[in-house]
């Protein structure tokens, strides 16, 4: 398998890191992530969906790659939930072998960092505690397609997020039941069960994130997504869930959660998912991808390209505040220049949900340019601009996420 | 298609009715009717799931007839909402052709008893309003089968029941939007859309029933199921929900809601889902079956047939008070002889949709009849016993609904 090196996409593929890989490990899955810079997913030839996820509505998604597909913005429906069907992929490294969902009562977790480490089985988890909490799972690089600089990595528009139901048991009982966390550690590290490539230094590609530990108040170790066991495709047999947190750090198939010292050296931590200035490549000193930010976006009418009827339209969309409750959500029909309060709709799923909203506007025949502009509950207005970056993160800029209808 | 009457296992062919109906007609769909008695469901060799829903995880469900399907007690999660996957089906009459959903937005409805009464598509609808509603949704036979003197009709138990998210516009604003309700106008009824069979009496098989007028007050026309345009197996493209009332309530395909003086004619409605002494046909003077009234029942552990391991377990299950909010649930572990409180785990969706509740109790080696009972927020609280009544309808007793487990 030791193969020379060769020149890799490597942004895409391993998110920021710079090592030398083996280039045969990764081969077919290395072609999958260099298409995502053939062309946007605008252009894009229609892909089929890939075998593990062929239970997924393939009319509701985009496919940019085998590992990286997404929901299409007409696709999303108004009852806050995202089905499992039209959720979002993005996998890091290809998902382990399906044999690991074969007895999921039988994955093991090491709890690390607190006095009586140990490992324990989802079975042993599921009798410690149950909790189910609602949260906007969401890419660290939804809204990358919106950027002009076009950064390297997937051009997700919105659909690189959804609203998921996720049960499982918290992590501070785990935490609890475990003799407590020991003193000093600042961080809560997860590290992913996904199989590594031959021949290259583990480091370089493990999927492992910290989070300030502090995330432990809502974090949870989950085996339920929307009512059902959590497919492998979306990270069983278990996950670690941190809501309020971009995606890449709910760890899939988790096999290790400690509480560190440090954060993780790994490379996607120190290197990957940084906020670096545009040119720049990523490193330790920069902000990570953590904490979402209140965000919000117009879903429909005109979202599937035809033309709106003139009269009244019912403008609806989805609204979240990351960290905190999203309390308001103004929508303009003239491209912001003046703005109507939204309305919420249906019920509340708590502070990591999204909300969904709805205006009754009356739309004259013509070209309209609808945008939405959320606030949250600690007063954080989503802005007008993006704030600009190397890899194309973070994108909440509301005038990124106009849509321009056509009334007839 | 006019051949000789043929006496036919009445009650759960057509909810009821003593109509004279052409066997050749129904004669496919009969079959799967008269199967329903051939044996309880648990006893019954596993069926393969119909084509029109062979979307639906089949393990998750037991597939009673073609038509008669529920959801394992073991399958439920305990994220709240259910997946259309495992949802249950009951329908009264079989679907209608798939091509009524291929054009969605040209559905139409007759809205009547308005002012202004005339019809309206799926794509007026949606231009008059918007609002999201999650609900449970009950067969009002669920729970027949625990009823010792073997009723007629499908012997469900827990499972045709789902918590399910629903999106459309309320009843009410389309009745505005019309003029108003005329005055006089007493009820809501509701006409399915299913072809009828050729020579027989529309009325006595039309699926086709009324509920008071001020149901209106939470009534939807609904296009929308948990994310997702409804599928045909649930009603779409277009379905009268009516939060709080028995399955057969929320007409599917619904092409006609008019406000009424009467109670609809139809036999559905004036001999079916009546609350009729044990022994004892439907007729207009008994209640019909209409609201449902406070419930909960435990879907684990140990309901999967397999030993519990003994130690501490987390009880789960889920609660619901019909028209009201529920506020408590107790569980007991020894039958009902004493009860402990349970908690509520996730978020809370609405006073029509159920709770997910669970206690951690340590189990010791033995068997166990583990028992839940709710209380809703009107002091209401869930009854011992079953109300007996000829064709098993509307099961709240939480003695029928024991779980027993083996603990090892």
């Amino acid at each position: 398998m030791n193969k020379p090196p060769t020149s890799l996409p490597r942004r895409q593929l391993l998110a920021g890191t710079g090592a030398t890989v083996t280039a045969a490990a990764l081969a077919g899955w290395m072609r999958d992530a260099a298409a995502n810079t053939a062309a946007p997913a605008a252009a894009a030839a229609p892909r089929p969906l890939p075998a593990y996820v062929n239970w997924k509505d393939a009319n509701s998604l985009i496919v940019h790659t085998n590992t990286t597909i997404e929901t299409r913005r007409s696709a999303f429906g108004t009852s806050i939930v995202t089905p499992d069907a039209q959720l979002y992929i993005r996998n890091n490294l290809p998902a382990p072998d399906a044999s690991i969902v074969a007895d999921r009562d039988a994955w093991e977790v090491s709890i690390e960092g607190v006095r009586n480490p140990r490992k324990l089985t989802v079975r042993d988890l599921k009798a410690m505690g149950l909790e189910t909490v609602a949260m906007v799972l969401q890419c660290s690089g939804n809204g990358r397609g919106y950027f002009p600089s076009k950064p390297s990595g997937t051009p997700w528009q919105v659909g690189a997020a959804g609203c998921v139901l996720w049960s499982g048991v918290p992590v501070r009982v785990v935490a609890e039941a475990l003799g407590g966390v020991v003193g000093g550690m600042n961080f809560l590290t997860g590290t992913g069960g996904e199989k590594l490539p031959d021949g290259i230094d583990p480091k370089s590609v493990i999927v492992e994130r910290s989070v300030p530990a502090a995330a432990m108040a809502d974090a949870m170790l989950a085996w339920e997504m929307n009512g059902v066991p959590i497919s492998l495709a979306h990270g069983g047999p278990l996950r670690l869930i941190v809501p309020g947190y971009t995606g890449v750090n709910n760890i899939k198939y988790v096999k290790r959660l400690a509480f560190t010292a440090k954060e993780s050296d790994a490379r996607i931590m120190s290197h990957g998912y940084r906020i670096s200035p545009p040119g720049a490549n990523g490193d330790p000193s920069q902000p990570s991808v953590q904490e979402m930010t209140v965000k919000s976006w117009i879903n429909g009418p005109g979202t599937d390209g035809k033309p709106v009827s003139a009269g009244t339209v019912q403008i609806h969309g989805v609204a979240f505040g990351g960290m905190h409750a999203v309390s308001k959500v103004d929508v303009s029909v003239d491209g912001g220049k003046t703005w109507i309060a939204a309305r919420m709709v249906g019920p509340d799923l708590g502070r990591f949900a999204w909300r969904q909203f709805a205006l009754a506007v009356r739309l004259p025949a013509g070209s309209h340019t609808l945008v939405s502009r959320a606030t949250d509950a600690a007063g954080n207005v989503q802005p007008e601009q993006r704030m600009e970056n190397a890899a194309g993160y973070n994108n909440s800029s509301w005038a990124d996420h106009a849509v321009k209808v056509t009334v007839a």
